[in-house]
């Protein structure tokens, strides 16, 4: 019989239909026992007997892979390849699949959410209520400030959609490279350095690859204005969290929201810093956004498993990056 | 001399023009030296120099102006006309202005950040892991909810409209009075009942009257959906606090936002509930819409104080309702 390891939780959890496809098509499956993102070497010693892994964000390393001498299939639910070793599944001929368009809308939302919360400085205020603290926060209008997007696919895209409701904030963009992307929107294309020096908010929505990793380190952070406000919904390691958190420290910034850490699950330094909002990498955890992740991952697993071609494998251009190190 | 009382705090704080127009026109002010939203009985003792008050939300009552033999003016910055014993007002012929356009933009926008908040449970994974726990949140998009708006006056229709841009939610509204007024939006008018059992989120922008007085009370709270969200950036009273307290304490509701409260500064039992999200009366303080507030209310005191004609008095609907208790 054939076996899937479902390593990404929770998982079929508010929609049980991704693990009632899987028993129509008589494919056993296993949910991470662990109930935690995976180390590698947990993943290295789980994995030995499963066809195909349904996959959250943990490290899929060569290690893993040596182990896993059935593999056939990664399946990543939702976006973002820097997990896998693309290069080393190529040699072995492990097939990678993900979903990138289901998470986006979820993505982009909690991004306006949380802008409008820091903009507002809702989060101090919130937690210093209950405290039995009240100070009144003045705050801005995103029709006032400059928002600066870096990284406009699907998700920075969305952002930028939803702010024109917001009486049509002046946007400034910027993707991995410089070079300007055609976009049907009412932005301002400008390289990262007036990015930083400019924008009152910089909202970062980009891949983690050889470039981007470190992109923000103390010396961006100290560019961008004194009261500017910083959100890392994409990836941990794009921002150099202990820069930002000296940075923080000093009292440079208004604001930041990390939704995403290098280490997950995140116990670290920036949980003394009040203005910081911290949040549990719950950018895709919609219900709906979740449910699509979850069945669209799953039905490309029985697609590799019955033999039907698939529909969502990972492009060329991510093989690309991780082979030139982008 | 001319003498102007300017009650609200902080005022002229990040924009001095207000402060600048009453100097240039040579009238005298004292700004709260409490610093603080003042009682009924601070307010009597401070007031009985002054020809005008620039006025918060502290209760204007006959006690205050029975102590204010010169006053001849009440300029509120802001809207809402609750704190202010009209007909005594009326009686003793002192003008009563308001600005009620300036802070609708303000309280619109921080109420979709709060919505967007309580959706995702922003707040709570926050407080989470500024303690160190790690916990994925399951949330909803507007898209997939049903919205209630009581309340589509000058704040609900602004909320209404920044709704739009998320996918045109399912949106159900009502007012003070249930009979439905004409709205050039897709919505849909029905009785408040109706919006208490169907909304996933219910969100308050009404004045406090007699009839709005404990709208809210354990009755209204217990038929709304278990899983519900509840949203009050309009004012105190409205929402009946040990009703909530005792609803979300019984494990009621997924969640609601608290930013008014029957007394100010609030130091009551809603903060040992950490679902619930607590903001200082923060609705109308971004910084240009204040700014637009404090200005309008005192070029409407000098108005009055030079002798021209008032722009912004509160119309005799707001006469009515004191007089008639509703």
């Amino acid at each position: 019989m054939l076996k899937v390891l479902i390593t990404t939780v929770p998982f079929g959890n508010k929609n049980r239909l991704p693990l009632d496809l899987l028993e129509k098509s008589n494919i056993e499956y296993l949910i991470n026992p662990l109930n935690k993102k995976l180390t590698e070497t947990e993943l290295a010693e789980m994995v030995t007997d499963f066809d195909a892994i349904i996959a959250g964000t943990e490290e899929i390393s060569e290690k893993v892979m040596n182990n896993a001498t059935k593999l056939k299939h990664i399946s990543r639910v939702g976006i973002g390849l820097d997990s896998v070793d693309l290069l080393v599944a190529e040699k072995k001929g492990i097939k990678v699949s993900y979903t990138p368009d289901a998470p986006a809308p979820a993505v982009a939302e909690l991004t306006i959410g949380i802008m409008l919360t820091l903009l507002r400085s809702t989060h101090v205020s919130n937690s210093q209520m209950h405290h039995g603290k009240w100070y009144r926060f003045f705050g801005r209008r995103l029709s006032k400030v400059t928002i600066g997007v870096i990284g406009v696919g699907r998700i920075g895209t969305g952002v930028i959609r939803h702010l024109q409701s917001f009486g049509s904030p002046n946007v400034l963009v910027n993707d991995i490279s410089d070079a300007p992307h055609k976009l049907n929107l009412p932005i301002k294309w400008v390289d990262k350095e007036q990015i930083f020096k400019d924008a009152d908010i910089i909202t970062l929505h980009l891949p983690l690859t050889g470039i981007t990793k470190d992109l923000i380190k103390k010396k961006q952070l100290m560019s961008m204005k004194e009261d500017a406000i910083i959100i890392n919904t994409s990836r941990g390691g794009i921002i150099n969290e202990k820069d930002l958190y000296e940075v923080m420290q000093s009292g440079h910034l208004s604001g930041a929201a990390i939704d995403v850490f290098e280490h997950e699950p995140y116990d670290g330094p920036l949980k003394d810093i009040e203005r910081c909002l911290l949040t549990a990498h719950m950018g895709s955890m919609s219900v709906d956004c979740r449910a699509r992740m979850e069945i669209e991952a799953t039905e490309e697993v029985i697609r590799f498993l019955t033999g039907e071609p698939l529909v969502g494998e990972a492009p060329k251009e991510e093989y690309d990056v991780q082979r030139m190190g982008l």
